[in-house]
């Protein structure tokens, strides 16, 4: 992965962020961390485990784009200023394969930020036992920045 | 709502859709319940907890999709051949309210049908301690439709 | 079609919209005409020509997401006050159907209204010669209110 | 840009991807031409131009739309065997910003090529006079293998 050209407004955004996705029960409850942080980019990690997964015994499409939505989402954030929210306004996910593996790996970047708007794209990676890795699903989410609302931040 | 103009090909689907929802272990995890089974339209149930929220105290809005994707998927499920299984493609969620709410209720519902392909679209409505409810998330999902390979049934 | 819910800000959004759909070279290039315009809802059909066809002989998929997103624009316009300007963020698009009829009838609805993003859905019906209609398309978008900016109004 | 990882099926795909763009009387209409065409990739520009455009001045969300979906159509057909046709189930796109220039590259990539769905994605960057270019659109499509049905090959 290439450096991301981004220069975040928020020197603390890594303690910001982690401190929001620590708040998340619903990753909490799947069983996602969060891994690395950087200005415009996060990778989030997923175990695989038997209660996440759908009937076929893979993990659930929906569960790999609810971790991918908190990529995209927290890639954003980490662009943010420090009294900003994020709400997910909309996202497309594209299943390309089971999700079948030891592990995952969601990368979220930062595509375009704005003051409004901010668009983020994911992708999830499968693991198996050697490491060996195998792009198994896309995102591509939009985000809205929200100031100074109760309730809604970080 | 009003009647589906879909005929299904197996008549038993509501019982192979109910046994095929129990082994989705994440929507137990989740807490996501199914309720009604027709021809082309499925309706899941979700009560608040607040093991599958956001950092904002509502319902993570991936948690909100993985359940509105199963609805899509089930409700395309019900058109099918009794030995088919359903593939979710993509899906595209639009998240047009804070997921607030005593209970969530999911109609996914098959817009066109087909031998290869299937396109589903579901509604989230949230509701209140009166039973009043509020539109707070569509999708729109396309599915595959598999026979035949081992594994991938149901 | 029922009735739609909404109250427009801006009685005179009839005339306004029919002036700025007017502005749309690209629709007249496509050969769009706006018929209905409602609050909430507007109507455009595209009669079939061989200048926006693919290489099948059909109407170019893009052609009708083209159509079908001003269709979501307007309607969410329908809405706005009067000084208001409507940008896309983001649409996504369904083809049912291949795109073969003598014209076709795109009817764009306001899912969620708002101050700064709107949701509108457009469907997009094939019609014979017969007048029979089809299903062809479904399109979701997500519409930016802006306000006060040169350039960018109506 | 990155070597493409993919070996063709079809050696001769180059000159039969661009036979066929040049059945596409939409892309004529629009002013599209197809310049390069690799194996998973092809590169459309568009120039700007008055017929093209939307209220505003800029060019038509959709138009940007309709050349991308022709992008992400052929990076998928160059790696399909030579009598197969590709038909789009479904695309998305994000517009970043309005689409101002003198001219528009768009850049289709295969992501995730297969036997009966293929997954694309995307870029359109506006030019300016001197050379500099802005990302303005990104898409994500899924688009369908034919093979052997009369009328939609190529």
């Amino acid at each position: 992965m290439s450096p991301l050209p981004f220069q975040p407004q928020d020197p603390a955004f890594e303690p910001r962020v982690r401190a929001s996705f620590g708040k998340q029960a619903a990753m909490v409850t799947l069983g996602a961390s969060l891994q690395g942080v950087e200005a415009g980019r996060v990778v989030i990690e997923l175990p695989f485990a038997p209660h996440i997964t759908q009937q076929h015994g893979f993990v659930h499409g929906g569960v790999m784009a609810a971790v991918l939505d908190s990529a995209c989402g927290y890639a954003a954030s980490t662009l943010m200023p420090h009294d900003a929210g994020v709400l997910t306004i909309e996202f497309k996910v594209n299943l390309l394969a089971p999700a079948q593996g030891e592990r995952f790996r969601m990368v979220g970047e930062v595509v375009k930020p704005g003051r409004t708007i901010t668009v983020s794209e994911a992708k999830a990676y499968a693991l198996d036992g050697q490491g060996r890795e195998k792009l198994v699903a896309t995102m591509g989410a939009t985000m809205m920045v929200i100031s100074g609302r109760d309730g809604i931040r970080h």
